[in-house]
C-alpha cells in the first residue's frame, strides 16, 4: 500500500511523469523528450530514458524510485506484461519487452502498464470528464486518435489488451495511407495529421491565402495557425475546422452504432480548440448516427485533465493493481 | 423454472419460433411470413402474429402460451423493457412498444426481449460455435449485417441495449445511401444487399454474361446464382464474391481494432456461401488488420446454428430472465 504513485505517459514525442496521489491530486510534474536512439536494441533507449526519469521525480520528493508502484501508458498494442507488441507511433521500442527492461533499469517490481489512451480513459472515469458513466469512449486527438472503451463501468480490454485502437478503424476504404500500413484510417481525417492534410489541399487550392503568405509555405501553416484563425473569424479556416468536425463526428458516430455509449471525452493536442470543434462535431453527430432521434442525448465534453489524463491514468493503474 | 421456453427470431420476412429445451435442444419449429400491414397501429400486426405463432407452437407440445417464458429477438434498437426504438427493416412496428402489445395478446407477463443478433450471439456463445471464448463477434451477414458482441464473456449492451448494430458502422465515407438514412454504412457492402449492388455494377460494365443470358436482367441474378456460379469455377462469379469478402475482411479488421476480438463466428442469409467467402476473407484480414502479426491467431468460423441462432438465442434470454 503505498499513498502515492507515479504515472507516465510515453508519447511519440515527449513523455510527462506525475507523481499522484490516491484521490487523484498531482504533487509533482516532470517531462521530457521521448528518445528514438535507433542504435541500441529495440526498447532499451525508452527503457532508460524513463528510468532517468522516473529516479528523478522519485528523489524531488525523497523517495526511492524501486518503492514506488509505477505506471506506464504507452501508445500502442501494449500486454499488460509490459510487451509492446506494436507501436508505429514509437518504432525504437516497438516489439520489445519494455517491462522487463524497466524492471531492471529501475531494480522494480512495482512496474504496470497500460495502453496510453487506456490510462486517459481509466482517469477520466474515476476524476474527470466520465465521472460517473458507465459507458463512454475517451478519443485522444493527437497526431492520431488513440482510445479507451469504458463499457458497462470498466475498461474494455479485449483479447489481449489491445482494444481501443479507434484510429484505426477504416473510414474511407481505399483512402489516405496510414503509418499502420493500412489506408483510409479514421486518424488519417479527424486528427492533428488529418487537420495539416486539409491545410496543405486547401492551399493546393488557393485558399488559406493569408495563413499561406504568414508562414510562407503550405508546410509551415501549423493546426494550431488555423485553430487561432478559425477562433478570429476566418471563414477558409472555419471551413476546415468543420471538415476536420465532421471526420470526427463520423468516427463517433461509428462507435455510437458498435458500442452504443452515450457520452465522449475528447483530450489530446487538438482538444485545445474544442470550443471551436465541438460544436460542429455534435451538430454532424445528429445526422451521422443510426436513429439518432431514438436513442438518448448523446455528449462529447473535453478532457477534464488535458495533456495529464493518460499520466494520470497510469499512476491510477498502479495503485490498481498494487493495491 | 420452465424446462422449456419459445424463442421467436423476427426478420424483415419471416419469423421463426423454436421450442427449446434448456440445453439448447430444439423440440420443436414453426415459421411464418412477418406481417407489413401498415393499416394497423404500429406494432400491432406483429404483436398479433407472434401471438399466434407462439400459441399454435404451444399448443403442438400440449402447452399454454401464457405457461412457457417466451424471448422475442427482433431486428433494430430493441430496448429490454420490449420497447422497439428503431427498426429500419421493420418500418411498421419501429418505435411501437411491441413488448406490451405482445403481453397483452398472449395474456403473459413471461415475455423478454432482445435484439435478433444479440440473441444470435449469446447461442453461440452458449452452444454453438463461440463456446468457450470470451471475446467474440457475431456477424449476421443478410440483407443488412447485425451484430452481437460478446466482450469479456458477457453480451455488451451498451447504454440502453443497442450495442452491436455494426452494419451501420461507416466504411466508406460519402459512400452507397443506406436504409437507415446514412452513406457508406458496411451493409450497403459486405451484405447480401451489397452483392445484389456489385452484380449489378458487373452487368453494366459487360460482366457476367452466362448469368446475364440465364437470369435476362441484372436485377434477376440472384446472389445465390452468383455463390452457385463461383462454386463451379466461373472466374466473374468469384471476382464478386472476392469483392464482397474483402469487405466483409475490412469491417472484420475495423472491429478487430476497436474491441480486439480474435473470433468471428458467420451466420445469416449470406454465410451459405462461406466455403466460398471466408477463405478470401481470412486471406484479405491478414493485411487489413493493424499489427496482425503481433497479435494472436484471428479465426472466422460459420455460425454452428445458422438460420436457428437468433431464435435459440431469444430462447436462452427466456431462460436467464425467468431462471
Amino acid at each position: 500500500m503505498s499513498d502515492v504513485a507515479i504515472g507516465i505517459d510515453v508519447g511519440g514525442t515527449k513523455a510527462l511523469a506525475l507523481m499522484v496521489a490516491r484521490d487523484g491530486r498531482v504533487l509533482g510534474e516532470v517531462q521530457a523528450p521521448t528518445p528514438h536512439d535507433s542504435k541500441l536494441a529495440p526498447g532499451e533507449a525508452t527503457a532508460s530514458a524513463l528510468a532517468e526519469l522516473i529516479k528523478y521525480l522519485a528523489s524531488l520528493h525523497g523517495l526511492k524510485a524501486s518503492e514506488i508502484p509505477v505506471g506506464v501508458g504507452l501508445p500502442g498494442l501494449m500486454r499488460k506484461d509490459g510487451r509492446l507488441a506494436y507501436a508505429p507511433n514509437l518504432q525504437t521500442a516497438s516489439g520489445a519487452d519494455v517491462g522487463s527492461l524497466l524492471s531492471v533499469a529501475l531494480q522494480s517490481s512495482l512496474v504496470f502498464y497500460e495502453n496510453d489512451a487506456n490510462c486517459a480513459a481509466l482517469a477520466e472515469h474515476e476524476w474527470g470528464a466520465g465521472r460517473g458513466i458507465n459507458d463512454f469512449v475517451m478519443v485522444t486527438l493527437g497526431t492520431g486518435i488513440g482510445g479507451g472503451i469504458i463499457a458497462d463501468g470498466a475498461l474494455l480490454r479485449g483479447r489481449s489488451g489491445f482494444a481501443g485502437e479507434i484510429g484505426h478503424m477504416v473510414v474511407e476504404a481505399h483512402g489516405v495511407p496510414c503509418t499502420c500500413g493500412g489506408m483510409g484510417c479514421w486518424e488519417r481525417y479527424a486528427s492533428g495529421s488529418g487537420l495539416r492534410r486539409l491545410i496543405r489541399d486547401a492551399a493546393k487550392e488557393g485558399r488559406l491565402s493569408a495563413l499561406l503568405e504568414r508562414a510562407g509555405s503550405a508546410e509551415d501553416i501549423a493546426p494550431e495557425d488555423v485553430t487561432d484563425a478559425a477562433a478570429h473569424g476566418n471563414d477558409e479556416a472555419i471551413d476546415l475546422i468543420r471538415q476536420v468536425s465532421w471526420w470526427l463526428a463520423l468516427g463517433l458516430a461509428n462507435l455510437v452504432a458498435i458500442l452504443d455509449v452515450g457520452h465522449f471525452v475528447i483530450g489530446g493536442g487538438l482538444s485545445r480548440a474544442s470550443d471551436l470543434v465541438l460544436p460542429f462535431a455534435r451538430e454532424y453527430l445528429s445526422d451521422l448516427v443510426e436513429g439518432y432521434d431514438s436513442r438518448p442525448e448523446i455528449t462529447i465534453t473535453s478532457s477534464m485533465f488535458e495533456h495529464r489524463s493518460g499520466a494520470m491514468g497510469a499512476a491510477l493503474v498502479a495503485f490498481e493493481r498494487y493495491p
